[in-house]
């Protein structure tokens, strides 16, 4: 089958288009074409080889799938050739094979159906960045009805979702960006749009809840959390799918809790977004959808760090 | 009324005794007689400057009272004359008085009646480090039946409460102090008690759960965050009574969570622990009683850090 191999850990010019094994789905698992493949940064920090000791190349990278189960392994019972289906396959570890190749296998417990109303690129754009979005959103902050919420990077993969979700949850948002996707923001239906670099963000921040700041703060941009514990009143909470750096005195004297969240996968997850998404709550943002031998370009994009959205690859027909 | 006054920030040697005003309760507050007054690390703190604009000298510090109730303020209906209370009062703002005084003003909704079975000094030894105990174990880092917690300074203050608090909530205790306080570990009721000095706390740590590592941890010793964050699993929790410093990149990647407390008062929660005092579940660990006018020999033992329990000040008689 055709795959974009990372043939060594380096820059978005060192994929190569190579014709490799097609897999077969073991017990309980599943074999799916590919049809649409999602990118992230965590692709890009895997493929510059930032989280040491996680992928040995060459490797296939992508977190994101959308497409169609072909064949089921032993013990697979709730899905069928021909099922639709979106996940995040299985990244690391010995059977690890990922989004950027015409066949995937994986786990079937950690596939859900795709929202039906969505197309293969939409339900590409999902999995990861939704999901890890509601982890932080729902399970870890615990965003309430009446709260506020400030989401760094609100116009970016994971927090084009969160501000969405957050929405969803009742909350009020305050979301960042740069000059160029306040509308953006605005059409996600965050109620106060930030520009980083012009506008007094931690001031607005600070403002909040009658002047104690916001409740809850998700962090997807990095590099502000110490001013970020002065803005999140008493026993507010701070996510980050960033490392947390800085002065952290002001979280232990405000009794505020910080949330460490990084890639998961699970279906049941899954299922709690797709809802959200056929109710119309949450829609994927996809900015480009590009051909999958094109992927050097889009992980040039995720090493700029100025996304909008997602980036799609285009694997396969449907 | 005799109090020892904090002149001006600096070294315990500067404690003076001197006769200050009596305090008249106003609306909601009651006149407190104190009969002891238990001396905590974040006396220390204050005392030195270490917490820069919370207190204004000259100053009376003292975050414990046992006492008895000698006059209640207009509106005040659930409390009376001759009641036995205990609490940690008021320490920071205009109406700042601490506990190091004859008598101590405070508002009616932070008090709670003394448990029964403890003497003044013994229920001195409770209200600050008991309430910060069960903040952390109960409240934060919500300890479960089957769960494995680590305390660390197991056999200071607040550490000896947690131990007993978290085995009364059904966890498998693991727990560290110097050499010469590891029978009080066990005393405690840990269940593995580990020398800091000599013991592979980490590696006893991570062997928890199959070798996944504790489920939670609380700090109350602190310089030692990174290496927490190795030895406690997957979505594990920790607590800390200490700024938190060091990289905490492991704490995104394993979807930890990092709880900052930091004094709090309240009635609910000192009832909740006389519960647990009552039912022989918890009980303070007072290393020293002293009179009130060597507060100063006191602040030398929380500077050094070695403690074993608490020194508690005897006030007046009840």
């Amino acid at each position: 089958m055709r795959a974009m191999v990372t043939p060594q850990l380096g820059d978005p010019g060192l994929f190569e288009e190579r014709d490799v094994e097609k897999p077969q789905p073991g017990p309980g698992e599943v074999l799916v074409k590919v049809v649409a493949a999602g990118t992230n940064p965590v692709d890009a920090k895997l493929r510059a080889g930032a989280i040491p000791g996680a992928v040995e190349p060459p490797a296939v990278l992508g977190a994101d799938v959308s497409g169609v189960v072909e064949e089921v392994g032993a013990g697979v019972a709730d899905l069928s050739a021909g099922d639709e289906v979106y996940y995040t396959p299985e990244l690391f570890g010995p059977g690890a094979n990922g989004a950027y190749a015409e066949y995937n296998v994986v786990p079937a417990a950690i596939v859900a159906p795709k929202p039906p109303s969505l197309s293969h690129e939409e339900a590409a754009a999902v999995p990861l960045a939704g999901g890890t979005a509601w982890e932080a959103i729902v399970r870890r902050l615990g965003v309430k009805p009446g709260q506020t919420v400030l989401v760094h990077g609100g116009a970016g993969g994971v927090g084009s979702f969160a501000v969405q979700i957050a929405k969803a949850a009742g909350a009020r948002v305050l979301a960042t960006a740069g000059s160029s996707n306040q509308g953006t923001l605005g059409e996600l239906g965050a109620d106060v749009c930030l520009d980083y670099a012009s506008d007094d963000v931690a001031g607005a921040a600070a403002a909040e809840n009658g002047g104690a700041g916001v409740d809850a703060v998700f962090d997807t941009v990095g590099g502000q959390m110490e001013e970020a514990t002065g803005y999140t009143r008493p026993f507010g909470r701070i996510a980050t799918i960033v490392p947390p750096e800085g002065d952290l005195t002001q979280l232990y004297l405000k009794n505020q809790t910080l949330y460490g969240v990084f890639l998961t996968r699970e279906r049941a997850r899954l299922d709690e977004i797709t809802t959200l998404i056929e109710r119309g709550q949450v829609k994927p943002l996809v900015d480009e959808v590009l051909p999958l031998n094109e992927v050097g370009k889009a992980h040039e994009r995720l090493d700029s760090g100025h996304g909008r959205g997602k980036i799609v690859l285009r694997v396969s027909e449907s």
